[in-house]
């Protein structure tokens, strides 16, 4: 076998399974244990075998053939069981999950889940509940989906220090903003496109909103910060706001727009910035390339420098691909501890490190100002930014189309005006536009967009 | 820490560490080591120790400090201290190295290694020699440099079939393409400019013609085919034969000229494709975004679908962040060995299969024929290469620049003929070629660029 790391036979060694839920994840990991079981069995010199599968309709129709003798909607008794080593949660959400997550742990088995809401809001828990218990969780199927990034920035990177990561982790949303790029095409529009085609829920809220984006961030920068994260409270900005004008100017300034996850270290005094929110991306970045539903991870590490990780984060086989990946890393892992060892992938306790305020962020961003179109008001807004630091690198002005909505202002027609700023702190952008907003000139909210990199 | 699977509190276990060779890799693995020493201990619960250091020059001036006391010229002794545990091979070449991994795993020591060309051409008998002894050898730095291929592809995609890859894995050569893509300039002063900015060697043989190339591709087949290669077979192309023209009329088809290595499982039969050649990429795949100097794997998987993985292939510090990620992976293994168990990274027997014939590959390709300007002659060249089955998707016709080289035929003036075919033979194409070549109105032998995708 290409990348066997069993003890050389196969022999009857079993890990018993057990699956909470059986969904699209739930079907996809089912179907591959079945296929890959020799290939598998020659990998890790065990077999994985399914013991039960715990479902909440046991007559439900299912994505995959199972034996029904498998399926059962007793989930503790699953959980339990004596001949399961290794339990798979895959019932989603924070509630049930993690009771179920605790209990496994607690009965000394192993945990591999694809959930990162449950990580996101009670990661620091879990993962204190399996080092006291000295059992593995694994969560790579939680974010990116199929690309293994979670291996590559604790394993891969293991002798690196991650200093940045910007991230398209929604599919969801990279796929609709990708098409508002090539179509041109109005937000709502494209969503309801997504929908039929399957890209987005019917309630998408989770993905458009950002939510999503927030809980596999929190899960990063619990993994590459050392820290725990309180979710709430990282910054998180939808896609639902963007107008089609915004990405045609994104594109005549040299940007492309990415609904971004972005993560930096600013040492032990500032602590954590952490945010989501569509941004600016430069079209030179590799990061700008990334379209459709697909996911990347663009990480920047002190020895390495910028690298990327991209491909399918969600779909039925790809996360069951991962899913499975880590059940075969704690067959490896448990294997040697059946000799004796304790080898787990230890969960070190998560500092609290403090998370940087929003208002001190320092980044680039585009603008868009609806203004009355009389001389003096593109003076007048400059000198209201440059009153608060932030100075501009690149205005352009166009008569306003009146789809968007602005309407006249005492006979003066609506201009629009475009503008990139340098580097700027958060905060003074912030009071700059709430002093701009009282102006007589001004006929509507600005709209701002941070801009990448 | 924020990824440590350490044992909790530090404790004074030590693993010695011998570095054969101080080049620029090993002042990088120095460098960082030292810099890393705390994260490192608090990761594995371990403390990375080097004791000694064989040279072959010992007064030569070091890019890094270290203690002189560490600097020995008995490169034997050095591996068999007994306080030594990791063996890190940094001398290069084949027969030198192969000798000393070769003592180190008899000797009992785990090897890291960054040496495609050792792997490659004796991948086979370290493997064996490993897994007879219960050692690991590591290789991450050997492919990608320190993008973490190797454990994505072994781990990370643990329960996927790697179907195809196509990778861009030597940095001198895709910086030169690159250059030649966006100025237009020929090869030759590409080259030189290469050179005199330190991405390309003074010797660039290896690189620009594909054999360290072909290393690469040699070890990503045995890692994912599951075969042993001989590298001595594979079908190897330079890069120095491109024409800033091929480039142009790559652009106008849509294409980007890259230099890959490609390599395809088609099942038991007819074997593993492998081959290593300048290729035309569609603009639109990710891979075609490539630039610079930098390194990129393209992996087709039957689970996850296409995924890429991105960053420096090459250089002091991301080379050595590779290798320090392997001693730490090796101090962990190693840590629940001293339990009592053996948690080697198996190296299993590599099964022998065929490689495919050269002329048997079948892809699309973009030719170059300068023919006389004559009435009736595009229709002959579209007949011949009919005739051998192969057809035409797109052809654009010019006028030659007499710059290339062309002269006329019988006073008729010279025309360039660009043709993008249908997928086709290999075999096919090179009879066409071949034919086309004695007829009269062949100017100059025909250009061929083999497209991926």
């Amino acid at each position: 076998m290409p990348r066997s790391d069993g003890s050389g036979p196969v022999t009857e060694r079993e890990l018993g399974v057990a699956l909470l839920g059986l969904g699209n994840v739930g079907a996809g990991v089912v179907k591959l244990i079945a296929e890959n079981a020799e290939a598998i069995a020659g990998r890790v010199g065990a077999r994985l075998a399914v013991r039960a599968i715990a479902v909440r309709a046991a007559a439900k129709k299912r994505l995959v053939e199972v034996d029904p003798a498998l399926l059962t909607s007793d989930l503790n008794a699953t959980i339990d069981r004596d001949d399961v080593d290794i339990v798979v949660e895959l019932i989603g959400g924070t509630t049930e999950a993690k009771k179920a997550i605790l209990r496994a742990i607690d009965r000394g088995k192993h945990v591999v889940t694809a959930n990162k809401a449950v990580l996101a809001e009670h990661g620091r828990e879990i993962f204190a509940a399996a080092a006291a218990k000295g059992v593995d969780v694994y969560y790579e199927a939680a974010v990116c989906g199929g690309v293994p990034v979670i291996r590559v920035l604790r394993e891969g990177l293991a002798s690196d220090r991650i200093e940045e990561l910007h991230g398209i982790v929604n599919g969801t949303s990279n796929y609709i903003l990708s098409t508002m790029t090539a179509a041109g095409t109005p937000f709502a529009e494209v969503l309801r496109e997504a929908q039929a085609l399957g890209y987005a829920e019917a309630d998408p809220a989770l993905d458009v909103g950002g939510g999503d984006a927030a809980h596999k961030l929190a899960i990063l920068a619990m993994l590459c910060f050392g820290t725990h994260v309180d979710v709430s409270k990282v910054f998180t900005e939808g896609i639902d706001k963007l107008d089609p004008v915004d990405f045609a100017n994104a594109a005549r300034f040299g940007y492309v727009v990415k609904p971004l996850v972005i993560g930096k270290d600013h040492g032990p005094e500032r602590g954590i910035e952490l945010r989501v929110h569509p941004a600016l991306v430069p079209a030179r970045w590799l990061l700008a390339d990334v379209t459709g539903a697909k996911n990347a991870l663009y990480v920047t590490s002190y020895a390495l420098g910028p690298s990327m990780y991209y491909g399918a984060g969600a779909g039925m086989l790809p996360t069951a691909m991962a899913v499975v990946s880590d059940m075969i890393e704690i067959a490896r892992n448990d294997w040697a501890a059946g000799a004796g060892a304790r080898l787990r992938q230890r969960h070190p306790p998560l500092a609290d490190k403090p998370l940087l305020p929003m208002s001190e962020i320092r980044t680039k961003y585009y603008l868009r100002f609806a203004v009355a179109d009389r001389p003096g008001v593109l003076g007048q807004l400059t000198t209201v930014l440059g009153a608060h630091g932030v100075s501009i690198a690149q205005v352009v002005q166009d008569t306003a189309p009146t789809a968007r909505g602005a309407t006249a202002v005492a006979g003066a027609p609506v201009a629009e005006v475009f503008v990139v700023t340098h580097e700027a702190r958060e905060g003074d952008v912030q009071a700059a536009l709430a002093e701009i907003a009282k102006l007589a000139f001004a006929v509507a909210p600005a709209r701002l967009i941070r801009i990448a990199g």
